[in-house]
């Protein structure tokens, strides 16, 4: 039986959660989940809530669109709802290193996320066997400084051609373009090698290792137009000593990086991410 | 303004968010937060809810006696409902070691737990200084084994006389019985210096020391007539190597009970906790 | 170059590290590391010395040895000398779950961890696919409890045959035999899906969900005739709530279960784990 | 019977252990502890070696000093040498949140932290009745934004007259000037409330929350002339989430405060702290 999903927010009033709630009770739906939080500092409501509805799966469109609806024009919030059935469909962007898209694809594999990877594209082809051994269709686009645009546009084309809803940077270690982030128009996750806002930019664990932290980081945000400034959606962390040199702090790394990469995709693709400003709301 | 939390649990069926937050709405009351669990498993719906309420302060415990039966007689649900201006008062029961004590004493001076401690009893006069120095009423009650049923009603005494809403054993050595568990008709909060179940009973650091074990723990549990054998409230650990001594696991234990004794007990009182079967629901 | 790891034990008395690291001085030695531990409760010293030699490397077993006999004989210590040239070659028994196997094949792949994968033995053919696609043998040997004695002397044949100097149980969920444990004549390292001596035993993540515990943890220990109760190498922990299923507790295991196995198997190939009685010094 | 420990660190040859640990053993001395680490990147040599010497205690200040000069001029080491009679006397700047110092004076109290509080100063009267409970001598400085030098000289006279040998800032929320760092002569420890070089600067809980981290942090490190950039010698961090309000982040950052600057204390007074470069080696 195919669930509904939708997340709400914006200006916060009485009556919301039972507005939402009973809505769904008189159709006869069913509330799986429904998790709440209220900003008191900027009076914000956010809200999501799941749940089965007693019609014919080929119905419950129209459902979540009037739900949708209802929750925009009555209640003023932003709205998105979607379905159990629309499962995820990620582009990988990769460069070298294959252990966050390998780790990505055992996930989908072993369904822990849920949906699959549409393609992968890299400006290497280091990645490129082990997409081939698993079937993934792989594109190979370098990049030229010169022609950075046209590489973009390649990307482009093919990531809507293949129907992504979601781009993931996987260890991409190119810079995108501002014009990218406004065309692609699906959300771009990425995955910064630190524990941000330490460290932006390049480089970041031999910044770690010469600044000498006993700790590293992973982060993984919403991509931006702002390098590494956009919103975060899951970050992690591990001990270091002075005896590990930068070649130990890029391998604890990976790790870190595969775990906090998959947590935020999943997050995402589960709908429990919530975007407002430059933060992000999520519904564990 | 005061606020209303009830703590609801019971069969979960199709209507029950609606029906809480529309009688809430109903009359004019505005929701501050809720929360809500679905044990998807065994069918029971979990929900704490806090709202304010558009009445005089002196009316408020009415609406929380009439929120509670609408719960109970219509939705089937257990229900406990409090007010905020209910604090707690807590009774603390201690051995030698004042640490854990100490720390409660600060965090309710610095209100980051709401309430106040009501009595200190202890079977030692190591902590007797201390609690003169904060005014807090401390009671010296040896426990002498072959007497120790009149050291307990001692004990009960003392708490009822205080009116305290729960006891915290703030690293007592002593084993209650039954009797005063069944007794006392209010909470019991216990800190166990072990990661439960692993090194239940005495001595956990001597036994966490034996078997070689690479991380300790701490435990906060509501007492129950099984020893060390109630509901988890928090638990926290640390790492140890084969340097640290048992010395070293009871030092670094120190700081994980102050840290896991205070986090429950802030819990508790800020009704956060729901006991079900033997195990919790935390509404963090 | 090649360099020389010594590991060593024995009583305590004064002048342990001037003697060895005055015999390798004298040779022209130069150590690159040295880390020491004293158990002062048992009078028990502990070493670990790595150092290059400045001889051809035909000759560096040679000098191993005369280093072995010194510590043996002069120094009264238990002594296990490796030379960097002699990589791990493990044994892999797995059941269905491919999570740990495919995780240390990778590890190997990018020389986290040093040597290879010598076979890999299964009760299923789940894994076969996997290691068909890395050329690693494979061996199906189905476990028929009345047959089991003859299951594990195919068993000890095959990874006798590949020469493996360690066996991993990379989520095996058969039991070994003492005879098994007596005849493989390598250390074995098991992983277990909890954090012992909490839930020893079988389905741990089942007991831990009943017992309602707020950490769940995975254990990496060198495997001995009595279950779960060898000396433990690694540990590591993750946070639960009353939101996570069982399903959930499986699948957060998953991810501890790989790295916690990864850094016990990595921390033995280095050379890094001195067990005695029943618990590890790892000298890190 | 005392014991005598020396940090040492210098450029990295052949034989420095062998020649250190012979120097002791030649004399009758018995090591307890030896650490030793290489920074193979820049060929420096970090010793910290622990041990007890067969002579009258009023000999034990000569033979430290006889180490001494043969790790300065035979080896080129720098070289600190200390006595275990030697006790750390520590001058404490606090401003208005008592936490940190509260927490030091309890470990002091416990003998968690070898020594005592020597004195304590403050630019505001807020821990003044908590000082003279614990009958530590207490001095109220007000810091005037146009007379801070004369502020900073009466600090230096009452530290020095206090002897300390150590300087800790408990949440001392005055920035020192390169004149008194350069003057008082003894290390100076200061606990930043956020996880460096994350949130350098005033009000780091803000800067995180308006940031949206999922993670906080604290950070001791020694002060230099250069605000927030010294040497880090203790991390830690604790998890945050949209529930968190800018105060919930201070309360349980307040905990990770205490935590972090007292293992730095404890470290630093029991000489287990190296500083090179920008850099620590912790020989924990």
């Amino acid at each position: 039986m195919l669930s509904i999903v939708a997340l709400l927010h914006g200006p916060d009033r009485p009556g919301l959660v039972a507005t939402v709630a009973g809505w769904i009770f008189k159709r006869g739906g069913n509330i799986l989940h429904a998790d709440q939080h209220r900003d008191s500092e900027e009076q914000i409501f956010f809200q999501r809530i799941e749940w089965l509805h007693p019609v014919d799966d080929s119905e419950i469109p129209a459902v979540a669109e009037a739900f949708s609806k209802m929750a925009t024009h009555e209640l003023g919030m932003h709205c998105h709802v979607s379905v159990s059935s629309e499962l995820g469909r990620v582009g990988v962007l990769v460069s070298k290193m294959p252990h966050c898209l390998r780790d990505l694809a055992f996930r989908f594999q072993q369904d822990e996320l849920r949906g699959e990877i549409g393609c992968v594209i890299s400006n290497h082809r280091d990645v490129e066997p082990f997409c081939r051994s698993l079937h993934l269709p792989f594109y190979y686009i370098p990049i030229d400084a010169s022609l950075k645009a046209d590489a973009e546009n390649a990307q482009l084309k093919i990531l809507k051609g293949h129907g992504v809803n979601l781009v993931v940077l996987a260890r991409y270690m190119q810079v995108l373009s501002g014009e990218f982030i406004d065309s692609i128009e699906v959300p771009i996750i990425n995955i910064h090698h630190s524990f941000l806002p330490a460290f932006a930019g390049g480089r970041p664990y031999h910044q770690a290792y010469a600044r000498g932290v006993k700790i590293i980081g992973a982060t993984a945000h919403y991509v931006t137009a702002e390098l590494d400034q956009g919103p975060i959606i899951a970050q992690d962390v591990a001990r270091v000593s002075h005896r590990h040199s930068v070649e130990d702090l890029i391998r604890k790394g990976r790790d870190l990086e595969e775990l906090v990469l998959a947590q935020a995709v999943r997050w995402h693709l589960e709908h429990r991410v919530l975007v407002y400003g430059n933060k992000t709301v999520v519904f564990d």
